[in-house]
């Protein structure tokens, strides 16, 4: 799914049964921080006009999505507190190369995958979590990840000519799935 | 207005008249860093959803504002690019405590007092600016900045009360003021 190189185990479905609020709760901040990200850019790049106008576009759309998580948090009487972050961020950006335009790649197509797993992860609440407003919610948010991934990927090539965009993608992609292999002992939306 | 201890003297409106390209294109790095702001204050007290809501609203105004911006210098044939950033944010910032809980009711504070001088100048453009355009576009942005300025200083009394919001605000605002008196040899909107 959309240049994944594994998909999610059931170990992590199990995570999630376990410990759904805790999962919650971390989508929340995943959404934080996906808007944090997009930002981010924006003040990194922002010479680069078509990327500041896509990256609005999706600060916009993530911080609906953390408010429409703060909604569900409060329906269900979850109070948003801090969590430890996963690894699974954290080793992904120890992946990005320092020098320019690299690093510029880099953390677009990380951005990317990052966009392409919530994608692949939300998929897989909507079809196995035993709980229909969480099914129906997943369901709706499934869409945008997949084109933010898109947006990402295209905005790489700003920077790189596009074979080495999809190269650099496939070493990142192979990468992320070794991460997730791995997994985490924290319950969390990418671990 | 809105608490601020100075109205805008002429040297800064002879400042926008002899580099009006620079203003404007500083103006963009201004609503882009409005929204950065936001944004951050989301990462740090993002327990408060009272906050996180309020500033989520922001963001998207100021993103929105910065994308009016970037649609003005395109008209105009100005490139974008990157500034030297003059001495009113970094001069306030370090009035910033840094112990919490006024860490927060600092930030908050200062927040609001550049949306109330961003106010002020741009009531000064609408009046001024010899440029039929520029008038309607900055009378069209002054409201959004009033608003936020009561929205910083509202939320600062989540960290501290009325009173001591209101008494740190004026020294905040005093600052403000010998900041500006002093003024910037770089052509800025807060110069």
């Amino acid at each position: 799914m959309l240049g994944l190189k594994s998909a999610s185990s059931d170990r992590w479905l199990d995570q999630v049964t376990r410990s759904l609020s805790d999962v919650l709760i971390d989508h929340a901040h995943c959404e934080k921080k996906a808007a944090a990200t997009a930002m981010n850019l924006i003040v990194s790049y922002v010479e680069n006009e078509s990327l500041c106008r896509a990256m609005a576009e999706i600060v916009r759309e993530e911080l609906e999505h953390f408010e429409l998580v703060l909604d569900l948090l409060k329906r269900r009487g979850i109070r948003l507190c801090r969590l430890k972050p996963g690894r699974y961020g954290r080793e992904l950006h120890q992946h990005v190369r320092p020098q320019e335009p690299h690093r510029a790649v880099d953390r677009l197509l990380i951005a990317g995958l990052i966009e392409a797993r919530s994608c692949e992860r939300f998929s897989q609440l909507r079809d196995h979590v035993n709980d229909p407003e969480l099914a129906q919610f997943y369901g709706g948010l499934f869409e945008a990840e997949a084109r933010h991934h898109a947006t990402y990927v295209r905005l790489a090539q700003d920077y790189s000519e596009a074979r080495l965009v999809r190269q650099r993608l496939e070493e990142l992609a192979i990468v992320e799935a070794q991460i997730i292999e791995v997994g985490d002992p924290l319950p969390r939306m990418h671990s």
